[in-house]
């Protein structure tokens, strides 16, 4: 039986996952909507750490200001009342349709004024909370045409408006780094930075690159079949994973948002495992937040949602369970050894060797037995299996 | 009537393309081997500018010196005769058992030395050829269960490698630059460095990024269903473009190398329009050589070869007038301009405009007629049809 | 330049499609409703053969009968003072939370049968206005998960119910006719029937095949990367293409509902080719409507709305165009024959030919050249190459 | 534990499984050829129960009579000597260049005598060897293009010869039925008969349907992404399942052919569930061979071959048991009752009831709560969380 989550597990929720009302493109709402104090409520009942929200999801678009600080002042008494904390916030860049062609790349400048307008209006409203990273989703930033939308000038002015609002926390002081969070489509044909990798690089062309991270979402890699593993390898590898999305996705289809493990459940495992004990050979793990952005099923009533918050929370447990089971085998450990998975971690020139030493390494080349390097077997299926039956909880 | 191909179209053609022989993951080879010399002497007749090589297409593996000199011989001869050119060369660390766990990445460390050795030897012969771009394709860098590889790990083995073989031309003084061959899956379960956004942000780890760019081939991010124009104004926006390998493919699943066009023909229109003209608002072209890397069907024989590479040449040349045209058509540029997608070069902020002053001008957002800006129209389905009406060539 | 569209093309579109006020998963609705009324003129001006409809479309859910005769009064009236036709008609089984876990496969069984009478009712009228064609798109029939869908007792359901329809077309004594409208995925994670196939398998289980056929939509069969022409021709070979959806559609993602050709050109060059000329060695075209099934883009206007409207008949008329000269080339003609295109028409058996002939036949088999036979060429590159010149309009 | 495999789990092997000497797209074989006779043994040692062959897997194409003969002979001693029983037989069209256009459906008539010979002798080997199932893969009947393949024709000469094939079985008077394998693509770009769904449509249109169902092959069906256990809900709800093959596969990419569960272990679980128990609310369940079509890893040794044909039969039973511990827990079937999921075997209509019957019952329409009922949750989150616990074995 898994532990109960607590908040030592650094759970998140968004205000919009549980506060889904279902609408879909072919369906109108099926719930009705959720006060964001009892969600917060309920959130901490249930074991959270914390909670994430839009500026739209707190306080409607629109809103006066008598309005907007009273919805703030609700909230704030809520996290003071349940302890939840805000480790993150966002900002809503694609729900009004004056977004419906981008936000910090559109095509109407006013309009890539106002987002960042809005969006440095809601970084201060963070910075009060105590959130400590501000993710950027671009959902709007996209197109459907190569012929509407000049992506070279659109890259300009998306890294325009993060140096904008990078140097904007540097002047005001404030403890907040970004994530920006990539996806391929969906509501765009195509968006800007669709995959991790493409994050990764466009942040390295920014003034502030180093306020800059990413926040990798399961299901967006999977939306275009890609390992996510692999993605949040390299993200750690670069040292830009400064915050984490936890969903499922069955491949290549619309944005599912499933709960977490729902998905590809082999994958959640190696995920887990990676996030908590970092790679099989050593390196860094994630301390940060684990954030559950999904979407409880269209079809459920509130009991379906909380069943569904709590599910996610109940999955990552057994899997963090099933890895360090994993981890602690020592038959995965000597096959990990035996068929150089750990020894992937020293480097292939031996210490001080110069290029001209390797050249002159006949051993290395010349009389290298080809024949007997190619005969030999990887392990890697009976690494697998082993991997398999833990998560079966059969060893 | 489109023109006919000249060297000054800068078409080069891989040995490995003419050249396979259509051994596939279901079937014998059905064509017979072809002889490079053969091949020079029909591309250039053809109208190619250039042809690449992997050493092994060249030099088969395995083979002793007098044997390797010989090959070189015959292949420069061939050149000369012709005045084909060498813009690339490649290595092959993906046929031979040897690498059949990685090379730069094998968790074998002899293996991962081997593979250095072997591509050292190569950048000699490149650089004997006039070869200015080295194409490095990791298609065994991968894996196929989390179990057996540490990627973490493996970007760093990756890493070394590639600032190995970046120091060497250094050392030896070489004018020649690394183009990344980004792959998502195929022949491995999972590649790293899966798309151009992955190698981007790898190439930015580098000690040696200056010499590292990126060689995106147009299937290959397809295989993701990304849009490949967009990954292209990444890497010209980032500086990286290289290298370009050109064909066709149907969204994902196997690797196809269809001719140029014969896949996404929209697409590839775009594409053409991008490397030739430069970005819609203003920007960088490309001026470096235009690779196939494609397969002749299997079910070709060698008539079909050769009527295949011309096929790439051709569509390539189509699309080519298709593009000027477009460029060239008044209500095309008045549609852009009145779109604002030529407007998306002008910076979100005004000249010298600090944070503080965005945040005073209340035009931008206490003012701003958000309902207004949201009812303009973007005229984006006006522009798609005008580019489409161009391709069809019915304007 | 391509002729303007005339009633004679028959050109059909769907309420919901022009009408779509673009609210999607991430964003709110960006254009005010549209008057069916307004839409049937608007249509009938651009040269529309027909206009089809939801239930909803035309009456909104929950409308009294009085409201319900009005609505369909003012409807006949545009009908009547332009000319437009209704060539089919179809049910919203997928907007109002009541079918939120499916209709006629909702494990409620009062929504099962709530389902089956409201399609009843819209049969009626769709006799009523002469419609001939009556459509079942079972968006909402599927399941998130396994474990709470029976696919194997939903299919039972499903034929249930598509019986019970057929059987009361029969005892009206209505000239009406089903089309199955397969999807694989969204709004539901799987969706019943999610293919061309399995739609026409699950035809052939029912009592009443014969008034059953399929509705196949371009962007539907390729969400799935199928090739739709392939689907189509099967639906032909069949007998049971009914009724057909035209779109566009870039792979594996959300449903896009793209203009048809904007998404993959080729194979709706392929696809215009079949529908008016039939198969390439003989055999049944299509003289059905033509229902254009998009969604103009969410960031347009209304200008932009009839623009996308337009654009959907042109290049359909332009296509028509290059198909026409496609089949006219004598060129294409001499290589269909010469590579064994047309040939395949030809049964395999001789006429009258036993399976013991066969079996004594030498030449099929001891006495066949193997070699020879597999060394000829298939010519399919220069049929390929011949196709993509007449879509390019460069013969 | 899990229990070891016994015949009486009905476990069967190909020979081209274990015996892929690892070639593929990109790299030349890593292992040496394995005996059949080896093979046989080796398969019983582990436990299994059967073991199926192409005729080329055995006999090498292009043997002599008496070469043949020796083949057959050695491996009919091989099965008495272990007791392995060959459930069923297949031919190899697809390797041989011969086929490279196809083999029933070949654009080349000579070809396609050639294909329904060489099926017809390899059917007289399956009948002497007790095979009771005949397997057809069509993996070259397709086309990469559109011009060089009617695929209207193409079904004709389909159907033309599975009709002579199941002509030529009833003549013989062998107890044998055919099953079709479907696949979309790979090794030819489209394939035809690209699902489950395809092939349960054309089958129903052969002369002999009666003789004709279908092999699904899990990694075939998720290779366009669809949901495996609904198309084999499908093909048992229409009575055609005549043959499984089991493996694993991550989504839209190359045939992977992974070891059963290594892909999606979910969909694993619930086809385990189904096959062993039939449908949720009751139904056939499945008695046939249990196949396991996969291949071993590339970078795999001998050793490693074995270990992964274990590993297939190993999950296999270890997901046995999970399934019948979900069917067997209360919460469970208290949950699929409450919820409707096994009220769905009920019809919608009641035991005689007439369509005039259904509409007048006001409470199915004009009295029906739909607010009430578009309340009601569908625990759909519930019912799957229970599986995930139960997979992961933590209830």
């Amino acid at each position: 039986m898994a532990a109960q989550p607590t908040p030592a597990d650094r759970f998140s929720f968004g205000l919009w996952t549980v506060g889904w009302q279902a609408r879909d493109p072919f369906g109108d709402e099926t719930r009705a909507p959720l006060d964001p104090v009892e969600t917060v409520h309920k959130l901490a009942e249930l074991g959270a750490y914390g909670v994430t929200f839009h500026d739209d999801d707190l306080i409607p678009f629109g809103s006066d200001d008598a309005a907007r600080a009273k919805h703030i002042s609700r909230f704030k008494d809520a996290l003071d009342a349940t302890g939840l904390k805000v480790p993150a916030a966002t900002t809503n860049l694609f729900t009004h349709p004056v977004f419906k062609d981008g936000a910090f790349t559109s095509n109407d400048r006013s309009v890539r004024r106002f987002a960042l307008r809005k969006t440095l209006r809601n970084i201060d409203l963070a910075a009060e909370l105590g959130a400590k990273v501000y993710v950027c989703w671009g959902g709007r930033e996209g197109s459907e045409t190569d012929a509407a939308k000049d992506v070279h000038a659109a890259l300009s002015r998306y890294a325009e408006a993060m140096d904008t609002l990078a140097q904007y926390t540097i002047d005001q002081g404030y403890d907040i780094r970004f994530a920006i969070e990539p996806k391929p489509n969906e509501p765009r044909g195509d968006i800007l930075l669709p995959t991790v990798g493409h994050a990764l690089a466009f942040i390295n062309s920014l003034q502030h690159a180093d306020r800059v991270g990413v926040n990798p979402e399961v299901g967006h890699e999977q939306m275009s079949n890609l390992n996510f593993v692999h993605g949040i390898s390299q993200a750690l590898w670069q040292g830009k994973l400064f915050h984490i999305d936890l969903n499922g996705q069955h491949g290549p289809k619309f944005d599912q948002d499933l709960v977490f493990g729902h998905g590809d459940l082999i994958n959640a495992f190696f995920l887990v495992d990676l996030l908590e004990h970092g790679p099989l050979s050593g390196g860094p793990a994630y301390d940060g937040p684990l954030v559950f952005d999904y979407k409880p099923f269209r079809n459920e009533d509130i009991d379906g949602v909380w069943a569904s918050a709590a599910a996610n929370m109940r999955t990552y447990l057994l899997l963090k369970e099933r890895a360090a089971a994993f981890r602690a085998d020592p038959e995965v450990q000597a096959a990990l050894d035996a068929h150089g998975v750990t020894g992937l971690a020293q480097p292939t020139l031996n210490d001080g060797e110069s290029i001209t030493d390797l050249l002159a390494d006949r051993s290395a080349f010349e009389d290298f037995d080809v024949a007997a390097a190619a005969a030999k077997g990887s392990g890697a299926v009976t690494l697998d299996q082993l991997a398999i039956e833990h998560i079966l909880n059969a060893r």
